[in-house]
């Protein structure tokens, strides 16, 4: 690893041993795969196949970067959903303030993949981890490392940790606020304050922000979503103004940060309160960056109403930059279909996968699917597409090529090891890797 | 590429990328893992952490083994559940035939690791994937694949492959049955002996078996269990002898193969049909390598009562081999703890993980958890652990590590690069790879 970046991270070799690697072509680099002249279409590569579309890609991430710059915040996108050394330097290239992620792991890879603004949107309270985060900051003395606390039984076992380790730095840490009934973060005003106060006296730790994450509560609909996520950010503030007025935050600015990909819109303009100290509001959106045809792209339909969007100049928010491809193998029974694809290929955590192409065999052009078209059940390498014309004579034919959508990018990102980016044509211009 | 096995392959180099290799130590040869005296309870490996325990493993291994051989039959486990080549060899070393793959990206790997009987479980469909299997062929003489067909639709396409390429050696396939309302298959008699009779005809492909799965109809209950088993397996027979009579088998023997793991010996005895040719039975469960403490075990409950085990000398049928551990990071809430581990660590897909041990900070000793433990959702990186008795003394505090067992080896194996083969104890002893 050298002090920047590491090549072989970013530029990994690939062979017929990565699902998705035509299996008759020598091992290439993934900078070499772009001049190979594949075609997903054209049977280049073998099925299923992820693939991200580079357009939808690129207007993805200017388009978010150009909503924080218009909030005037931050943007620190949640690594964990692609976990994709050259997706965080696009991020990074296209403006990012630094990336974030869930785990010690993940950040190892983000870091060596150029990255030295991060935040762990999450507890660390293992030793290993701990000793992991030293590890790292002694290896890059640029690198920040910013994790969340909400208990003082976690701070008990970092000053633990730290006291056994007399040359480790103190760990900047941001206060997590949560809400009653969800995940992690203090539920009470009172809890916060003590916590907050325990942090600042500490010798281990910096309290260099508070955060909280918005996005489990979100429904879609407008009404109890902005009800929701002002009555968290007002308990955010609250607490963020005492613990500025109580002088507990240290170092020159203060970070504010919160943000899933649902409902960020309703938490972007909350991330700058007026503190005496100079504050940093983060968003930390990680799904933006391939959208989705199912979850997500419910979700934003509201995000979209709120925000005006299509905007006049007909200009679109996110578009679904990521299909999942498979071949028909069987049509055993009318109306149904069995493709080549299963729970190892593509998410199906938050709903199943959504057809929206077929490219029938030596075909280059895929069209659209009719609307009956439903994927009803996925096993491990199989998918079951039914439709309700049975006699159909627009059915799948074995053989034919079939585009799905996903419902949630972080789980099919992490099915992959690698995956073509492609033009609207589908041919293969780019590659990237992925380090779950 | 060796021409028999591939070393990298079977004794891979680990470092900290990988998740739950030690962040602070140097990268290690899977080989050496056993030697470096880590012990996953005294906090040498960062969690959470899939583990494999060595006793259970070997254990089923045997078991599975003993029980193909009383029944007269082979075993050539399926591949998909564990991707992992020292276990691949673990399972012929024990005795199996041969190995059973989904896809041909799978199959190379298992080739690399050594199997040289292989079946492909599936369809294959594509030009890619035959053109992988005739390359695969050509490397090693010693190769034998086998791969389904249940359609003349499918056979058309293996045709137009094969008429493209003139030097192509004839593809192995057997002949699959399918049932109403399933997968893939012929559906009905008619049907499956038209396609028997292409398969023999065609000079493209050899049939040499014939092939069903029954595992999608389990339910648990041996009533229906039976009666499903029992009718599918009939078909296969009827089938069987009307291609045996008419001589469209190819071969020396013909395969004759079913099994998943959920009711195999339901389809054991019905493996080796009396026909003209000699019979090779083959079972091809692949998720009692490793079982499980979710949908495995209720489904084994019958299998033991059918089996007679424990059997009168106290031998007991498969163990749940692996766990996957996991650290108390936050409690919120009264009867509600966040541990670090989520739906990238764990299988979720056919029902949550199950809360088994709990090791205090420190602690080298698990103890049991008390009943009312349960998991009650994943997110993508957390777990909620909830609990009745909100005021109990015994509950989980941050910092503790939970033992969590899992339900569907496959989606849990899918998950990890790497699992550390640990003792009774939980001192590492060895170490596997997985290949998905």
């Amino acid at each position: 690893m050298t002090a920047t970046t590491d090549d072989a991270l970013l530029d990994p070799l690939f062979d017929r041993r990565f699902k998705g690697y035509p299996r008759t072509r020598p091992p290439m680099r993934r900078s070499e795969i772009g001049q190979a002249g594949w075609h997903v279409l054209a049977g280049d590569l073998p099925l299923p196949l992820a693939v991200i579309k580079r357009e939808a890609l690129e207007h993805n991430l200017a388009w978010m970067q150009a909503r924080v710059r218009q909030w005037g915040i931050d943007l620190a996108p949640h690594g964990k959903t692609t976990m994709s050394p050259q997706l965080f330097r696009r991020q990074l290239d296209a403006g990012a303030w630094g990336l974030t992620f869930a785990t010690v792991t993940q950040l190892a890879v983000g870091v060596a993949a150029g990255a030295r603004r991060t935040l762990i949107a999450n507890q660390v309270v293992n030793d290993e981890d701990l000793a992991g985060i030293q590890m790292l900051l002694r290896e890059h003395a640029d690198l920040r490392v910013v994790f969340l606390v909400d208990s003082q039984a976690q701070l008990a076992l970092i000053e633990d940790w730290a006291g056994r380790h007399d040359e480790s730095l103190p760990f900047e840490v941001m206060l997590e606020i949560g809400v009653e009934g969800g995940r992690t973060g203090c539920r009470t005003r009172e809890e916060a304050i003590a916590v907050a106060t325990a942090l600042h006296r500490s010798p281990a730790v910096r309290l260099v922000g508070i955060e909280c994450y918005e996005g489990l509560g979100a429904t879609g609909e407008t009404g109890p979503d902005t009800r929701y996520a002002d009555a968290l950010m007002d308990r955010v503030e609250a607490v963020a103004r005492h613990c500025d007025a109580q002088g507990l935050f240290e170092g020159g600015e203060v970070i504010v940060s919160a943000g899933g990909s649902a409902i960020f819109d309703l938490v972007a303009g909350r991330l700058k309160p007026a503190l005496k100290a100079g504050v940093r509001g983060i968003l930390r959106s990680g799904c933006y960056v391939t959208h989705d045809h199912g979850f997500y792209k419910r979700m934003l339909r509201a995000v979209d109403q709120r925000l005006g969007c299509p905007c006049e100049d007909g200009g679109e928010s996110l578009r679904a930059a990521m299909e999942v491809w498979a071949m028909v193998q069987s049509r055993p029974e009318p109306g149904l279909a069995i493709l080549a694809v299963g729970k190892r290929d593509i998410s199906f955590d938050l709903s199943l996968p959504v057809p929206i192409a077929r490219a029938a065999r030596g075909s280059l052009a895929p069209e659209a699917v009719p609307a009956d078209w439903k994927i009803t059940g996925l096993n491990d390498q199989h998918a079951y597409l039914r439709w309700d014309d049975a006699a159909s004579p627009q059915a799948p034919v074995v053989g034919d090529r079939i585009g799905l959508g996903i419902s949630h990018p972080c789980t099919t990102f992490d099915k992959w090891h690698w995956m073509p980016v492609v033009e609207q044509d589908y041919r293969v211009s780019d590659a990237v890797s992925m380090h779950f």
